[in-house]
């Protein structure tokens, strides 16, 4: 199978669509991020990459704490909307008709339509070139009751945003068919061991 | 819409299902990480957290490189076989059958198989609790040729996976739907500004 070489590429599969919230001289905004992912277990931590202009990071340098919020399909206007237009120039809690409201760390903005909510304490800040990376560890985590089957997040209930830089367009992708269970799916080749 | 509290949880949808490469004593050796991220666009950049007793861990910090390399679906049973057995205790080049090549760096196995290969330099290491966090700045790409269209690399030839920790259970999903194209989506909410 001939390897076509791309040169230095952000080029994997699937990637998130998130919503970072900050409070900015005491006012809730919200961007869309695609460079985030989980970097720790014990205890819980999250990174997110924002470029170090963007108002988000003024929020989140002023109070050390930002919020996680896992949008569903329905709302992919709204995370679209934050992720193209900046807090600086626009209320976009207003224009989103966000429902915020506030848990543990006090002044980390959640949303409630969001159905998964993490409150988020900066622990490492690395300036990386164009962006400075936040490692932030996991203070609370929030869940639509509706969300739930037997008290597990469910996620037919959750239904994710991917966010997806195929070129030339980047679009937004709904989780599709399940491809396997972790361990069972690969019992045959764990026995040929 | 009530919430309901879960405690400090690693909590995000979607998350990878990726291979990680790394040559331990000049072996290559391949592990499953759903923990990982794009953490810079320039110079692009991405990260992975692996817990510091793992074989891959000792394979990173010997070379000071690693490889991102991307299964299709088809992949499942390997990369859930890559992500159960330690590759102290077995050779999983061999019972995968990986085709493994090198490129650029010399030393960070690829696999030809996967539809998309990340050759990574070590620039960062953060020592978070259970895991260590490698920060790898991304220094070449190679896609399959068949997974290209118009030389870029297209999503439906491939066939990324999803890992999903929705508890009790955990999967692997496919991409499902579009839902929308970035701005176009969002254009009616940008109006109301």
């Amino acid at each position: 199978m001939a390897k076509i070489l791309l040169g230095p590429q952000t080029l994997i599969y699937p990637l998130p669509a998130l919503l970072i919230g900050a409070n900015i001289d005491d006012k809730p905004n919200f961007m869309a991020v695609a460079w985030s992912g989980i970097v720790n277990s014990e205890p819980p931590m999250i990174s997110v990459a924002i470029r170090h202009n963007r108002h988000t990071a003024s929020g989140i340098k002023q109070n050390m704490v930002f919020s996680v919020n896992v949008p569903s399909t329905d709302l992919v206007k709204e995370t679209d909307y934050c992720g193209t237009v900046s807090g600086s120039e626009a209320n976009k809690v207003e224009v989103c008709q966000f429902k915020v409201f506030y848990g543990k760390l006090k002044n980390a903005p959640l949303i409630e339509q969001c159905p998964v909510n993490l409150e988020c304490k900066v622990m490492h800040t690395l300036d990386l070139g164009s962006h400075s990376l936040f490692v932030g560890s996991i203070e609370e985590t929030h869940v639509s009751e509706n969300c739930l089957t037997d008290g597990n997040p469910d996620v037919n209930k959750i239904k994710p945003l991917i966010y997806c830089i195929t070129s030339p367009v980047r679009r937004y992708y709904a989780f599709g068919e399940v491809i396997g269970e972790t361990r069972s799916i690969s019992q045959e080749l764990r026995s040929r061991k």
